[in-house]
């Protein structure tokens, strides 16, 4: 590598601008950077989860870069036989750029991590929140059918929301569409780190579950102790998904989306997560024939791809990223391809 | 007329397919039906309003065609000098059939309006939704500018909001996106006509508001009631605006638009209307870095086009539908126009 400065002057890899090379998805999650590893034909080759080294910003790019080699020593690969790696962020990021301006979770804050991320490894990197590349992954695989408006609603250490309309993610004009986790719910409820009071966050996001139980658990010890029968901690997790259900309730009536898939770390304590939610969806339903429309039975699902979602996502904007680049050949060069191809 | 099924049967009017033909919007809100008439230049010819009669779904095509014989005999014209008609409606309209599924505060249900219409009018028609309708007339006259992502938000008999998405309307999978008067927000609220508590119309509708005044008067009057310093009616607005902030604060949250337009027979009452909601936008933007950014001082504005924003919509769709049209001709007969003309 002699330059970072943009893909075009990347080194090319072994099996650049060949079909076969690998694809690398990367989830930077508040506790955990996540790397799946897949071919071409999006068949899995391995699986590599390191936990996050949160507030280092410096060390963000060395951290993830050596999360890849471990996964692609795990598939008996290295970087050079890699096309492109896609990586979701929890944060506010410019995908044009590939910087992240604010990652509050992770302490990051105008950090070039594309540019970083190439310079380490060689290798074309695409940058994008988290959420919405989870959003870009289902609607790339298919996973929903022909539903073509959908929301990914992760809830985990925040909460925020991927939006897909007639089949493309929408951005909104600052790249800030679905950040939910700041909308209030409940106007005298606890104040937010950000500021307001009553953010659906406060309520319903891992940290606020797990300090609403009032005692040193985390959001998922709150979960078990519910389905244990706690009642403390299941006041805690009624509340909490009452407040997701009038969640997923404004955001089909402000997007009218079809279905709302539901992911993040909270969700995977299951039925004890989607139940409260689910009671209070079927007492809106009961109460009101427009969110019986609006609300039909398989609005919400849960993310069948579990905790895949994110590196799923991550190698959507990988695959991407290459599509993006052949597009921008130049003409003769894609006839001559075709030609002697 | 011998026909009136569709389009290609409407017998073609004195400028049909010419350049010249006037273009009428109809605005049918749950008091009036307003209507506005304007040269191929869009120059205003004339308007005029009616009220409405609510719940006579089977007089509403006369109605609404006597209303534009009044407004086009203002213009010195009759109905053969029109090129299209488009029709704003209150409630859940299919554009492509021109059928009203359904208009609460107008008593429609399954209403084929344009049929209707144009069986009486002979000349071709389009429907929509009227805050879609008023959000795609202020996107087409280019009234924000270059302002490409925003939401028109009408706060009226009811509470909904027309989406622009990057210069386009957004309808949702069902095309009712935007109708956010039941959103929930306040879990304890006044039981909603639609069967949930505390919905966004509950509290600040032009009928809650004269409902929680709690004497036989119009939202108008408590608005002049506020303005005057009674106690009761300040408090009542006080609410409805504080709501309102926070239901603006949630567009922008998940929309990420640029602005929020506020029309609506309520926004009439002007600046007793406005600012209790400027107010709240203040508070929150006091308490939260995050609501600074993404609440701007101009994120909200009055339609400057006042009562004429939903006629306008309507021209906007009647254009619209002669573009469209226009589209669908055989090559052959553009190009034998444009060699011949």
């Amino acid at each position: 590598m002699t330059t970072t400065g943009g893909l075009a002057h990347i080194r090319p890899t072994a099996t650049d601008g060949q079909p076969g090379g690998l694809f690398v998805g990367v989830d930077v999650g508040g506790s955990k950077i996540a790397v799946l590893v897949v071919d071409a034909a999006l068949d899995v080759c391995s699986r590599h989860t390191i936990p996050t080294s949160v507030g280092e910003p410096d060390e963000a790019a060395g951290q993830i870069a050596s999360a890849i080699d471990t996964a692609l020593a795990g598939a008996r690969a290295s970087i050079r036989d890699v096309r492109a790696i896609g990586v979701g962020v929890p944060g506010r990021v410019d995908p044009a750029t590939g910087v992240v301006s604010l990652a509050v979770n992770l302490g990051w804050h105008r950090l070039p991590l594309r540019e970083r991320l190439e310079a380490v490894l060689g290798v074309p990197v695409a940058i994008e929140n988290d959420v919405r590349a989870a959003a870009a992954g289902i609607l790339d695989r298919g996973t929903l059918g022909d539903v073509r408006d959908f929301i990914y609603l992760s809830v985990g250490t925040g909460i925020s929301a991927g939006v897909v309309i007639d089949g493309a993610v929408h951005r909104g004009t600052r790249g800030l569409a679905g950040e939910i986790g700041h909308i209030v719910v409940d106007a005298d409820g606890p104040v937010c780190p950000c500021g307001l009071r009553g953010c659906l966050e406060t309520i319903a996001s891992g940290p606020a579950i797990a300090r609403a139980a009032g005692e040193s658990r985390t959001a998922a010890d709150v979960y078990a102790a519910a389905a244990a029968g706690d009642a403390t901690a299941t006041a805690v997790v009624d509340r909490a998904g009452a407040a997701l259900a009038r969640a997923i309730h404004a955001l089909v009536m402000t997007y009218d989306v079809e279905r709302i898939v539901l992911g993040g770390g909270v969700s995977r304590a299951g039925a004890t997560f989607l139940d409260p939610i689910v009671r209070e969806l079927d007492a809106m339903r009961a109460a009101s024939e427009l969110a019986t429309d609006m609300l039909p039975a398989d609005v919400v699902a849960v993310s069948p791809d579990g905790g895949d979602v994110g590196t799923w996502g991550g190698i959507s904007i990988a695959r991407a990223l290459v599509s993006a680049v052949e597009g921008t050949q130049r003409p003769e060069e894609v006839v001559a391809r075709e030609v002697n191809g």
